[in-house]
């Protein structure tokens, strides 16, 4: 692999999504100094298109349509779901929903799917996994008179399926699990996990919150049940954008979500006197979305889709690889060590690094005009999102990273923790 | 009462909060032909400062600022909270959050309530409650082995304190109910319902969607424990915009709401092991809050702030007895009944008027540019919302809907229902 900048530059000319970055704002700069955002694992970058969708939604839609724009506005969450459906996750129309937080859509789908496997008391979790995830089984759990069931995984490699399948048994009615692990970029397989928990007689919600935008989920192709996720990271709705959430179409007169909200009423202004949920995935929403939020949600999903999530996440594997090239090339000698899978089908779009001074490296680069961000313990996580990073992009940050390691000048920043990430 | 227009003139004249009206959108034109939106109690107008503060929020904030921002945005949820607590609500600094919408917050702390009354399996609400209250009891009560009692109102006046009072034993958990009935405009007291339920060793999960911004909750003189609303109506945070919750000081060490997520764990970005919730109300947050919405909740909660609880009751008082001697002198002989309570200190900010044909009423006078709304079975809503509603459109949307009446233009509408309102 040639590690040249230029080899990198003669990557970028090649590039089939290389006109997306100018889709973006923040990306004018090519000076040597430009800020390097390598945190869209985190948050995505704005979109050009979002400030002018999200002033039509304020001024337009709710300023003089008022009460009228909800003829549309009803439309929102199933239109960007199909967006979200049909270009990000490999499902079929009518089977996504954006609305809530993924947080909250977890709890729905959980609580749903436990129901939907009377008799069987065990939640499966991986410790490893995202707090929200673990802490969301961890209340649902006891409610119920359940016990959480964790699987280990390696913090740097992820979950083996042979783990998880010596934990599945009879008892168990849950999977939740993301396909991406949030510090390593672990890649499961959906299809096997699903296969492995349909031979059990579990059900699996999917948390794609760091995957999606970023690796193809292939839902329907999986035989997936039930997925959450969020759409503020590679899929650039904005901070704290509504997530979505995924019901396969079989399932969803099967089950029933525990929040009997008014959006999820059949004929919902009719304000009948008993709740009758509606048909399809709209049974799974519960109170009335924040549409202005959502109007950026709809501008982010439609780049995704319109970029294609297979070259998504071809670019992904390439900026990966650049990254574990160079760290293993510049920086092995510096004590910082490659704490995401190597081969590429197993990883998602982000990678980390270790290192006992992660935490001091991360407010270095911060001062040199990279943003990655830390993980605890030691990790320094680094995510080059397709959409908008080059492969110049990587290869000028690591370039500064190697600086900060070569100077030491990392070693100056205070030890604790205390930016919010 | 001088029922003139003159009169109406003279009210707008001394109105100490007509200086508001001017900082909406849509309040400029001051023809004859204007549009007369009576409909704030559905979906409040656009406050002039929100399309910069939202635009500042994307542009700014998450444009420019990336992840750095969020050393601000986690602060929102606690800063607009003390802004509705002191401004609006009557509750104190570190008693109200803002984020998810009305629904989930009132099924999260309607779950955490009847967790903190164990032993007790009923729960009370009011058969002619706002349907998202009453689908949310429907649904908890069966989760948990408990029945629901349903406790009558009148359409057109409300909840009787007595009628509560004979529901209340030893068997009720927790009583869920809107201070202001979203139908009639009813309102009930909060202090003395408040006592009620003490005394019956019950707790009150109280929804002030219909109330928040017109009528004063005062949750601390009242007692109140619980408390739930929405910001997109009198508040004006724009459409779906997130709702409040609001849990009494001393009780938040007690309580734990069901959706355990990363929001409400303490030191939240340490990602630790096993879910501790946070001190105070923080801990009754879940996921990612929208923060582009939450810039226009802000905007919002602060007008109303500025205006002043007391000032915005006093004239909505004055605005729907204006509603209410009109229809009287105008109308009565066409059909139209009050249809809520004629006691001032009895109603919210929005009156109903009883018409067979209401839905062909409501048709007309939109064509006829005003906007009320339909709520079934026959009932035209008029919510003259006092921030920017002035008499005289007050007095001219009922004369246009004593034309209408008149000649019986709306007899030509169809009279199925089509339209979202």
């Amino acid at each position: 692999m040639d590690l040249s900048r230029a080899a990198a530059e003669a990557a970028d000319a090649t590039d089939p999504l290389a006109g997306f970055r100018a889709r973006f704002t923040g990306t004018d700069d090519d000076g040597p100094d430009r800020l390097l955002y390598l945190d869209g694992n985190s948050l995505g970058r704005l979109p050009r298109e979002t400030p002018a969708a999200v002033a039509r939604a304020v001024e337009q839609e709710w300023g003089q349509g008022l009460v009228g724009s909800w003829r549309d506005w009803v439309q929102q969450s199933g239109r960007i779901g199909d967006v979200l459906a049909e270009g990000v996750l490999g499902a079929r129309p009518g089977e996504v929903l954006v609305g809530d937080t993924t947080s909250v859509d977890l709890y729905k789908l959980l609580v749903a799917a436990a129901d939907a496997r009377p008799g069987r008391d065990v939640l499966v979790c991986c410790a490893d996994d995202f707090p929200t995830d673990r802490y969301i089984v961890a209340g649902v759990a006891p409610a119920r008179g359940m016990t959480v069931r964790e699987v280990e995984a390696h913090i740097d490699t992820g979950l083996e399926l042979d783990v998880l399948a010596r934990a599945l048994d009879e008892r168990v009615a849950v999977v939740v699990l993301s396909q991406v692990a949030y510090r390593s970029g672990a890649l499961v397989d959906i299809a096997e996990v699903t296969r492995l928990a349909r031979e059990a007689g579990a059900l699996v919600v999917w948390d794609l919150s760091h995957a999606a935008g970023a690796v193809p989920a292939d839902l329907t192709a999986a035989g997936a049940d039930l997925a959450v996720g969020c759409t503020y990271k590679y899929l650039n709705g904005g901070p704290g954008s509504p997530a979505f959430l995924y019901v396969r179409r079989e399932l969803q007169e099967q089950l029933r979500q525990p929040i009997w909200g008014w959006f999820g009423q059949r004929d919902q202004f009719a304000m009948g006197t008993a709740y009758d949920p509606a048909d399809g995935v709209d049974r799974f929403a519960v109170g009335t979305p924040p549409v202005l939020a959502m109007a950026a949600v709809e501008v982010g999903a439609r780049l995704s889709a319109e970029a294609g999530i297979e070259r998504l996440a071809a670019k992904g594997r390439a900026l990966t690889e650049l990254v574990i090239a160079l760290a293993d090339e510049w920086l092995g000698g510096h004590g910082v060590a490659v704490a995401s899978p190597r081969e590429p089908a197993r990883r998602g779009s982000h990678v980390s690094l270790a290192h006992p001074q992660a935490w001091q490296l991360t407010q270095a680069l911060i001062d040199r005009g990279v943003v990655p961000d830390f993980r605890t313990p030691d990790r320094l996580r680094l995510g080059p999102a397709p959409l908008y990073t080059r492969f110049v992009d990587v290869w000028d940050a690591m370039d500064r990273l190697r600086t900060v390691l070569g100077d030491r000048s990392h070693e100056s920043y205070p030890t604790e923790r205390s930016r919010v990430t």
